[in-house]
């Protein structure tokens, strides 16, 4: 006969139950920090109109939307031999795959605002889909966990993500180093050089300085047609020692008659002296950091796990009109995404995930056959009655391939009742691990396996 | 200025945080249930191929598949001029969003099969997406709860089913009834009556037999052409009692010459004899449940809320070859499935969801500005530590204005730190639903927030 081979699409993944209790840790961490914060849950749909995604993620950005061809005649009135597939595209489907959470979040809070108590802190965790090339680490559907708070300039919000991420971090056991910046130190910056424009160059530029030294990057610099003034400017940048402070008097100097500049040194300098006050670590100020700046308004997050050859694991920042685009303005917010995936590389390579995350089965019952089966089934309603995730192996099979499914499945505990325990109305708890076996009452067994 | 009018694709929705509490609670005592009786969760991607898709649900389901564009260019080498809509679709589209999860389940355990344990009991909770007529109740994504054991034809596993099913609905405190039959009944009933064809068309005017009466499904069975000696056959079908016992007794007659519908009714008579010896509820008998039949060989279940005017709020059955159009053959499996949507219709209508599953914030600091602040921004990290969800309001607005925030998100303690407290290194507590004050110590309001 012929069949299919089954097959998923490129980029996309099926998670077997060991991944998922996994994945389901991590989700169940985050979101357990995320309500304690005072974060409250929102979902949106799958599909969005293309009308809202489209021109929200650059050029680029409209090229990797997965885009929903219409339902019923999509042919009709269309022109396919007229225009590129990028123009032809939206004239067939109406809807597309969100691409990530911040708009969807932009598009839901305008759409519901006269039913949000502001300033409104949400939590959102769910797939997102880019029609990326995909590689190593990099799929076509994965989970973003975001978190935001929008109708309020309050610093006292920047601070707020600062701890969440600590916590985060904290619970998973994964040190990390997070790294600050200011939109308005960025174009203080531009504007004192004199090119705004090429803003993300010397950003891009600035950053290498690591890896490739000082005079690698102005040469860059100069490549990138940055003029020589500009780059003597910038220069002392470079001979900063590492600590905030010198960083924050050396910018107050050179913003002394920039008032954009001078304004995003206030507000992390706040940030900053607050951290200190409180005992929070202090981020690591990096005038370098720039992600990308699309919508950033205010300070820009990203984090990185310490000694982890990785991109950055979290990241945000605040925007002061990411709702404008859908007609409201004035609704400053402020927010960071959590990248669960990488996350979960992180915990997987350094065996970083507890224990006791694993099966949540604590028992199986051996099936000796019908005459015995009843006496079996009568137990297991009494440990499910207490709560002890338990079964009963659904065939009367030989009792060691019985055994092996347990073992397959990390079952702790296996509960033998043949007809010599039940006889004497007991039963054997075998301990798998050690191979150790009790006869005994089921009284003592839930009582053992319910702690 | 122009803007967009913000807007989602007709037939999806938006999660306020009022109704993902809701939700999540429906999803969080289903996953219990599921995880007591150590079924394992599973998740597939939201695309699969189109061709796992395609032909699986019909001509019709063909049709409510939402189609993904290919990326780049889907225009070359395809002629746009000849061919329907539907037959053109699949040239530009090669992946497809999941419209069920038993199909991908299916390809899932395929695919897999070298790393499952077989008898393989997994959950999935995930969204599936139809381009149905968006109506009342009738959604384009939504959420489907499903529990399935695949690799085992013991009936041990109908009975679990059953047991899952009664303990997730007496959670919710949602009255039920389960009706149950099988597909050899069916069989056997087609077989006798000479029109195994028609047996759909039957079982479909039998079901009428409360609201329309006896003489009016003959007359629909006429119409249907199902010949007169074929109705004479039926007949003493509607004049059985109510009592399981008495159909059973009356069908194992009825098939006296008729192998399919006696094995049928042999293994109904085993479930419902277990189920009486451990104390389970029996589910209904009723010949005419048939559930589309497509991939059921064995039992069949469907659930309905006792006085509530709601089709079936769950339903299953056995399959014996789920996965043969995969390749891999006798791979006996039975399942069920939850509808979280018209659970949560029930739930809201009837007042049915518990009061403590409100918001999870419970306690809201004052901020009364930048003096003040520190203060509770410390108090705020040591509640926080105790695990109490908590925030501290962001701006330093008029007090009544914060309380109203306390009041909108349905928070129960305001903690006032001015001043006054901040030099007797006290708090004051106030309980939002009396309006009592108490002033005490941090340390006593973490002891009476931790309870």
């Amino acid at each position: 006969m012929t069949f299919q081979k089954p097959n998923i699409p490129k980029g996309t993944r099926d998670f077997l139950p060991e991944e998922m209790i996994k994945r389901n840790y991590i989700f169940n961490t985050i979101r357990k920090v995320f309500e304690k914060y005072a974060y409250l849950p929102i979902e949106t749909p799958s599909m969005e109109n293309l009308s809202t995604l489209m021109g929200k993620y650059g050029e680029e950005g409209d090229r990797l939307l997965f885009k929903i061809l219409n339902s019923g005649d999509f042919i009709t009135g269309v022109n396919f031999q007229e225009g590129t597939p990028n123009q032809l595209a939206p004239k067939i489907c109406e809807k597309g795959l969100r691409y990530d959470l911040t708009v969807p979040f932009a598009r839901f809070v305008v759409q519901h605002r006269d039913q949000l108590t502001f300033p409104f802190k949400r939590y959102q965790m769910q797939p997102v889909w880019r029609a990326d090339r995909p590689q190593k680490g990099r799929y076509r559907e994965f989970y973003q966990c975001d978190v935001d708070v929008i109708g309020t300039k309050s610093l006292l919000q920047e601070i707020e993500l600062l701890q969440i991420t600590y916590e985060i971090f904290e619970t998973f056991n994964i040190p990390i180093l997070i790294k600050i910046n200011h939109r308005k130190i960025l174009s203080g910056i531009a504007e004192i050089i004199g090119c705004p424009e090429k803003i993300i160059d010397i950003c891009v530029a600035m950053d290498k300085i690591d890896k490739i030294g000082k005079e690698n990057v102005f040469a860059e610099l100069r490549e990138r047609e940055i003029s020589e003034e500009a780059i003597i400017k910038i220069a002392p940048f470079f001979d900063l020692s590492d600590k905030n402070d010198t960083k924050i008097s050396f910018l107050e100097q050179f913003f002394e008659n920039n008032e954009i500049g001078k304004e995003g040194v206030r507000e992390l300098k706040t940030v900053l002296a607050i951290c200190q006050k409180i005992g929070i670590c202090e981020p690591e100020l990096d005038i370098t950091l720039a992600r990308g700046l699309n919508y950033y308004t205010g300070a820009i997050f990203e984090v990185k796990a310490v000694n982890v050859a990785m991109g950055s694991i979290s990241g945000g920042g605040r925007y002061d009109d990411l709702t404008g685009i859908f007609g409201l303005k004035d609704m400053s917010g402020v927010g960071i995404s959590y990248g669960a995936e990488r996350i979960y590389d992180i915990l997987n390579e350094h065996n970083l995930f507890p224990n006791e995350i694993g099966t949540p089965v604590k028992a199986l019952l051996i099936n000796f056959g019908e005459a015995e089966q009843l006496y079996a089934l009568k137990a297991l309603v009494e440990l499910r009655k207490n709560n002890i995730a338990s079964e009963i192996y659904p065939d009367p099979i030989k009792i060691g391939k019985q055994m092996t499914y347990a073992n397959a499945k990390q079952i702790p505990y296996v509960i033998i009742s043949g007809e010599e325990e039940i006889k004497e109305s007991l039963f054997t708890l075998k301990n798998m691990q050690t191979g150790e076996q009790t006869k005994t009452t089921l009284q003592k067994i839930v009582e053992f396996l319910s702690i």
